[in-house]
């Protein structure tokens, strides 16, 4: 039968296509520990439970294309606790932010159009610009440089004539990569002066360690025709099952576009709305400030471990709940397969996301992989020893 | 800014752009009956409020990206009783039809090709052919012929060397009309003789009346390569807000380019597919039946009123919540704006979709409507008064 070239060229999940593996170690008896996939394990604030259980309609019905008025009003409250006062009208409720992506590239995106996107970057970016006919052109960093890009030189090489649109995520995935203040500037400089969209995929903006201030591309004045931002609820408030994004913009030409694919897919599912606007609502700075310390708790410990191990190299990252790092190992994907079917330590392996999938440059990212450090300190430390111990194996053989 | 020609060239709703004008009417205390969109005011089955009111996940997290296996499972039990043996690869869960929609365009679709669907047609296939570059060529049918398309002589007038693949709506939206199994085997036929997909939306399978059979394509031997299956709860269960549909299809390869694109958008909102399961699960076929019988005579009051407008040329459709109509109108839309802005009859007036916006083909459906029979017997029976003074009123301007 036929197909389209965008079914054809499109890969795997990189990160799911080891799953395969995992299921068949747990057939066998080993423990896996997973460091493999941005789910956290930090509970949803229970107000969502307690929205859940309220929701009395006789009828499930369509709710309206742009999104619930109570949600986009409580995403709009939270964002001028930030600083960044919004009109209801510059706000569209998503599936995901996954969707808000997939939209805005609909939007802003023809045929052998490009994006420039820090490299690695978050792997389903480069599905959603193949999708449109877009290509990705890679700003390049390195685990030895700390996997740093904001560089006016970097960006500049990136850039063509059929240069679109710069995607960040900051903080980052799969880097953790924090944007300090003087290089948001730089970049709001240069989409300004390269007339460029600037597509900011904020989603875990209040995952920042270390005293970091969190920041919104929101706070910075002179981008209203040109900054996009996608949000979410999924790690905001550990509820990724509940399929809520935003796209953010203050061009109304891109909400007027982006609104009628909305209304071409009809609507968001109601109930996860309502039970997002009340996580919005209800959620206190306490939580954030408990879950922040909890996964910095939880980046020194994967820090630590892999500062013991030789041959890592690896700068501590300061957002995120991510760690990008290099191995001594040949192939981190061979790596983990030999983990999943061959390694374990009294009935126990772990499994990360190889670095590869991260990377459209060929060749680049072969020893890497990124640590999702989802899991509670014990399972952390053991998972990280479990790693230590793999290495060593895997290069012995 | 810089926008994509995809951007720049979709259509705002047909349906959707005549909000305003309700609005309004109602800010100035008219009371507006809404025959133009499909909502229906049917309750959903009291087990959707059960299965949310008993969730309990302490963190709200991602489903599976190609469905929950309980909700899976639940939909292969369904169509294993209507003669449909699915078995759990075959089935993809999607953000409401509308996403299972737009998945299967990516993947069989190019810049250029087309796809070949009875006109008047469901508004947004040409939204989401447009996000692939794709064309519609219309099978043409009149209200004159009771939107009769299933003729081997309209087909072959629409297929070109650039189609890929026949999409309709059994039973159909706009019109209501119900494929015999004639027409379906004669539809086979041409799909296997030119080697096209077979897209057949099947959400409204539930609602045929006068002793209609209840079928699929799904039922047809010899199309397992080449038909999908587009369903959804949204009208069979009257949960329309909880945006859970699915893909079907034994064609393993589509069934993998498709995955390919679920898991770039990670996964389906969780707590939705639990209720759709237990939707699935419990309704049983009294509630079907019970509501056959709701719509059946909610259908014969429109008709009934309809025949006694003069000028209105209509056949009783027996499927779906919808007529097509021409009214003895200039046209529709003009005629909708007078009975927002200046009709009223008793502060009331009545709102339908003008037939416009269900055409490819320019300068078609201008005298047309589309009426979604969604209100109970006494409120219809009041809209369809209404449309009849506001034609006369109409007409006397």
């Amino acid at each position: 039968m036929y197909f389209s070239h965008t079914a054809l060229e499109s890969q795997e999940s990189p990160i799911r296509k080891f799953h395969p593996y995992a299921v068949r170690a747990k057939a066998a008896g080993k423990t896996v520990y997973h460091l493999n996939i941005g789910q956290p394990d930090i509970e949803t604030p229970p107000a969502y439970l307690d929205a859940l259980h309220h929701f009395d309609e006789q009828v499930l019905s369509y709710a309206p294309s742009p999104g619930i008025p109570m949600l986009i009003d409580a995403i709009r409250d939270y964002y001028s606790g930030i600083g960044v006062p919004l009109n209801a009208e510059d706000v569209l409720i998503t599936t995901g932010g996954s969707e808000a992506l997939a939209l805005v590239m609909a939007c802003i995106l023809n045929e052998g159009d490009e994006i420039i996107t820090p490299e690695p970057y978050y792997t389903n970016y480069a599905t959603f610009a193949l999708q449109r006919g877009a290509v990705i052109r890679p700003i390049k960093s390195s685990p030895e440089e700390g996997y740093h890009y904001a560089e006016k030189e970097k960006l500049e090489q990136a850039l063509t004539d059929k240069t679109r649109a710069i995607l960040l995520t900051n903080p980052g995935n799969p880097c953790g990569t924090v944007l300090t203040r003087a290089e948001m500037d730089m970049i709001a400089d240069f989409v300004r002066t390269h007339d460029l969209w600037l597509i900011a995929d904020e989603v875990y903006r209040e995952f920042v360690y270390d005293g970091e201030e969190l920041t919104s591309f929101g706070q910075l004045s002179g981008l209203e025709d040109r900054l996009i931002l996608i949000d979410s609820v999924s790690k905001r408030f550990s509820a990724c099952g509940a399929r809520i994004g935003c796209i953010i913009s203050k061009n109304k030409e891109l909400i007027a576009h982006a609104l009628k694919f909305c209304q071409a897919r009809l609507s968001v599912a109601t109930i996860d709305q309502v039970l997002a606007a009340e996580l919005y609502r209800s959620t206190t700075q306490e939580y954030f400030e408990t879950v922040r310390k909890e996964y910095q708790k939880r980046r020194d410990i994967v820090m630590k471990k892999l500062k013991e191990i030789p041959g890592v190299v690896c700068e501590c990252p300061n957002g995120a709940f991510y760690i990008m790092a290099k191995l001594p190992v040949d192939d981190a994907g061979k790596f983990l397969v030999f983990l999943l079917e061959e390694f374990e330590d009294h009935g126990e392996t772990v499994m990360f996301a190889p670095g590869r999938g991260f990377y459209a440059t060929p060749g680049m990212g072969v020893s890497e992989i990124r640590i999702a450090y989802v899991l509670k300190e014990a399972d952390l430390a053991r998972a990280m020893d479990l790693l230590a111990l793999g290495i060593e194996a895997y290069n012995k053989k």
